[in-house]
Order: C-alpha cells, then sequence, then structure tokens
C-alpha cells in the first residue's frame, strides 16, 4: 500500500519550525529579513537535505512555491503577536516540538515512498525531524538543542519514525494514525522537558551535576 | 531566449567572496592552508550548494578545475597586501557585497537556464548569494551578516535576483543590463552600511537600542 | 585498472572519526543519544557530502545499513572506557587524525571510480577528509581543527589524496600500497602536532605571538 504523502502535514511541519527559528531571531535581535530566513532555514532546511540525500531532482521547497508560505506567515505572526520576546522561550520550545513531531513522521513516509529500505527510511525520518532546528541553532551560535542532555529530542523523532515506517509497511498508516503518532511524539518531548527525562551521559565515569533548566 | 552563464563574471563573484573569506582568515589568525580553505568554502559554498539543489551533476566547482583559480589567488592576494589587518573590516565589507552582488545574478541564471520557474530562480539566486557568506561566518563562530539587523543584506541579493530573472523572461539580459544589475545591488548594499538602511524588527515589540557599527 | 573500494578501510574511517565525535560529544557533557549523533555526524558527514557532491544516488551511510554500526561502536566504546574525560584530548586527536588518514585515501578513489578527473578526485578527496572534522567542531561550537594555525591538518590530507591519486593512475593501489599512504598522513599529522609545524599565516604582515599548544 502507498499513501500519498499528506502535503498539509508537510507545511503544518515546516510552518510549526519556521515559528520556532522566527522565535529565535527575535530573541536575537535579527529584523524581519533575518526572521524570514531563519525561519526558511529551519523549516525548509531539513526536507530539502531529505530531497537532495533521495537524490531525486530538485527538492521539493525549491520547486514548489508553496512551501514560502509557512516561513512567510510564521515571520508574520512572530512579528504581530509576540508581546514579551524574553518570555517567548516556552513557545520556541512548542513550537519546535510540532516540527519534530511531524517531520518524523512525513520525512521517513517520504523516504518510503521514494523506495528506501525501512532502515534508511528511519534514518531519513530523524535526519529531516533534527536536521532544520540543528540548522538554526548553529547559525545563531548555539549548541543544538538535540545536543542539551537535560531532556530528550531525538529519541521521540527515532519513535515516531519507527512507527511511521511500521505502520507503512502493516499498511495502516493514515491520516488518523499518522497523527496519533505525530501527537504522541509531541508529548514525548514536552513531557522530557516536564519532567526532565533524562538519557545516560555519553561517558559513563563523567556526570557533571547540571542545574535544571529555568 | 537563453543566455550563456558569463563563467567570467561566475568566477569573478568567486573570487570577491575567496577574498572576504581570506581577509577574514588573516583576522581570525588562521595560516595561508586556513585562508585557501575558508576562500573556497566561502566562494564556492554558494555556487555548489546551488549545483547540488539543481540536481543536474557533479557541481561545477569540482568538476571544473578553473574554479580553484580564485580562490587561490584570492588567497595570495591577501598574503601579499594586506598590511594591516585590524583596520581591514571595511575591505572584507565590500569583497562581500561584490560577491552579492554578481551571485544573485549568476545564480537566479544558472537556475532558470536549468529550466526552473521564475520563483524557484529568484530563490535560488538569493541562496547562492547569501549561502557562501553563511558558511564562512558559521565556520569563523560569529553570527553571519546576513542576520545583522543595522543594515540590508538579503533584501538587495533578492532584489538583484529578481531584477535578472525578470530580464531574462523579457530576452534583455546580457552583460551589460547584467552588470548594471550587479552594480546596482553592490551599490545598495554598500549605502546600506554607510547610512545605517535598516529593515523593522523580527519583533514588532522589542526594540533594543542597538548601537551604530564602527 | 580500477580497484574496488575497500568497503572495511571506508568504514574503519567511519568509526575513527565516529570515536571522535563521542570523545567530543563526552566532554561537552552530551549524552549517549547526543554521543552517537554527533559521531555520525562526524564519521558519515564527509562521505554523504562525497556521494551528493559525486551525484550518483543516495549516500552509500543511507542506504547501506552497515554504516551505522561504527557510529554506535564509537558511543559505545566511549561510554563503557573513557575513565577521565577532562584528559581525553590527546586521544580525540589520534582518532581525528585515523579518520582524516583514511579518508582523504578513500575519497580521491571513490570520485576516481566514479569517473571524475584527478584534479576533483584529490579536491573531493580533501572534501571528504576534512568535511567531516568541520561539521563536528562547528556543532559543538569551536573553531574547526583544520583552521588552527599552530599545525598541519589539510596539507597532509592533500598529500595523501594526491598519492592515492597517483597510485590509482599508476595502477600501483592496492590494499598494501593504500595503507602505507594512509600511515604516512597519519604520522605527518601527529609529528605536526608534536613538533608544531606550521604553515605561514594568511597575512605576511600580521604575525601575532600564538602559545603552544598543552
Amino acid at each position: 500500500m502507498t499513501l500519498d504523502l499528506p502535503l498539509a502535514l508537510d507545511l503544518l511541519g515546516v510552518f510549526f519550525f519556521a515559528v520556532s527559528g522566527s522565535l529565535l531571531a527575535a530573541r536575537k535581535g535579527f529584523d524581519l529579513v533575518g526572521s524570514v530566513l531563519l525561519g526558511s532555514m529551519v523549516g525548509l532546511g531539513g526536507g530539502v537535505l531529505r530531497d537532495i540525500i533521495l537524490a531525486d531532482g530538485p527538492p521539493a521547497a525549491f520547486s514548489n512555491p508553496i512551501y514560502l508560505v509557512p516561513p512567510l506567515a510564521a515571520a508574520a505572526l512572530v512579528y504581530f503577536t509576540v508581546k514579551n520576546v524574553q518570555r517567548s522561550g516556552r513557545l520556541l520550545f512548542m513550537f519546535d516540538a510540532g516540527g519534530l513531531a511531524l517531520f518524523c513522521i512525513t520525512g521517513s513516509l517520504k523516504a518510503l515512498e521514494a523506495g528506501m529500505t525501512p532502515v534508511a527510511a528511519i534514518l531519513l525520518g530523524v535526519t529531516t525531524a533534527v536536521g532544520g532546528g540543528i540548522l538554526r541553532d548553529i547559525t545563531a551560535n548555539e549548541v543544538p538543542k538535540v545536543f542539551d542532555p537535560q531532556d530528550l529530542y531525538a529519541i521521540p523523532a527515532l519513535i515516531g519514525a519507527a512507527l511511521a515506517t511500521g505502520l507503512w509497511h502493516l499498511g495502516w498508516l493514515n491520516l488518523a494514525t499518522g497523527t496519533v503518532a505525530a501527537v504522541a511524539v509531541f508529548a514525548m518531548r514536552m513531557l522530557s522537558l516536564r519532567y526532565g527525562w533524562r538519557a545516560p551521559l555519553a561517558a559513563r565515569s563523567w556526570a557533571p551535576r547540571l542545574p535544571r533548566r529555568r
């Protein structure tokens, strides 16, 4: 069974990530152009990387102009509605989690539809989901969220990508099950932030005491 | 009507950006090898990204060895002529602006010749023009120039890419009109630096007072 | 004469670089997931870039799951064996040098087998060798090793890539000569670290006194 990749879900993921980029742009004191640009890099970066890796012609973000709408809408939303930039941290985390949740699903799907193996599809789902955020944080000169040891980030994306790939192979993937999977990823990410769920540190012997964030 | 992409203009753009990279390498205290490397990343990075996105075989910078000449020439120029590294800031901005002006034109052109739509061509022109500089500044651990809210950077590139795309569709693009467009982009960028032309900040409500640069 | 690219050597290079990534992850206080991720970025980044530039279908790291083994093994090794993270600096340099030595050889080979010219093959060998490390250091918010003026990094890679390309054209490249070339690159890199071999600075006129590292 194949499933047409729901373009709407992909665009929604772009929008969520673009909002996170525009919020960071606002916090860093960038201007509106920088806001559109950083939002585009975060929202479109992961998908462009995915399409380049799939080696199947120019990335969708360049060949289909509709992909420009979410970053423009995100920059406008942030411009008009954000009242207190310094307190927008929680909002940034929420929109980032939304993008993560959608992209691990749509990224895996696009890879499966391009004929990749399940392992490659999961890998590409994770790459799509974490790629844009890494680009955002590196550009703004911060250590990427995915490397913050105080919560889980890649693990929910990995679980979401594996879920989507499994459902697809069983022929059970549709808008309903895909949405449930995305919501589960989002919830896992937000709960890990709320309750400080952590993975073990990279070296067993070394456990510096880290302060809780916020 | 199609226009042969003037290789000379493309190489000149590579040279300008490469000089900006080698100047930054000198300011950071990198060695001559780092100067060639950073110059290559800035000068060739945007075009390599463009060619990868166009998905039309190996990037020109790798398949045509002549692209290695500008970065080597730029590193040599900086090595032999720069007397006072600390005072080379203005020079760096000028060469960067030269690269920006040429790349938004040649980037759009190459996309149009590859059969991309006008919107995609403009987008790719801007990507080519700002891509190398973002790579340069991230590598040197600085916030990319394109995100500095104290002047305009992406706007002149956008106007240049739109101009080139419009002229191309009208069949009016040639060496003369292309050069005029590039000079206009360069002038707009330099004037925005001189007079502090700014775009509105990313969040309307937040306007920290920023000191004028220099 | 063509030579089958020894997959084992490529995987060994991935492993060396992945260990350097996991060691840096440990030093930065990242968690085990970040260790796998940073190790993957360093170990697979250069090769993915190489395969994207060769424009020959999806990169090997995505289409062949065996490429996931070295980063997982590297993260496990670092997790279980590193006793003193703060003193692992020398180890990080050694594994990084091992990756550099293997990748300049295997990167050139893969380019030659894809039909690239000698110059392009050398260029791509260097790009593969230095690409992953640049990605690693940028992500961890450090100036990339390749730009450290206190020793040689790109020069040994360049010599290794040129050696491999020359040997290949003479029909003399095999496991034995390839290994000798890789060992020579590794030795050159380590000796440059030990004895502080340096290239001239990027600007002749500017020679700030730099302290010896360590």
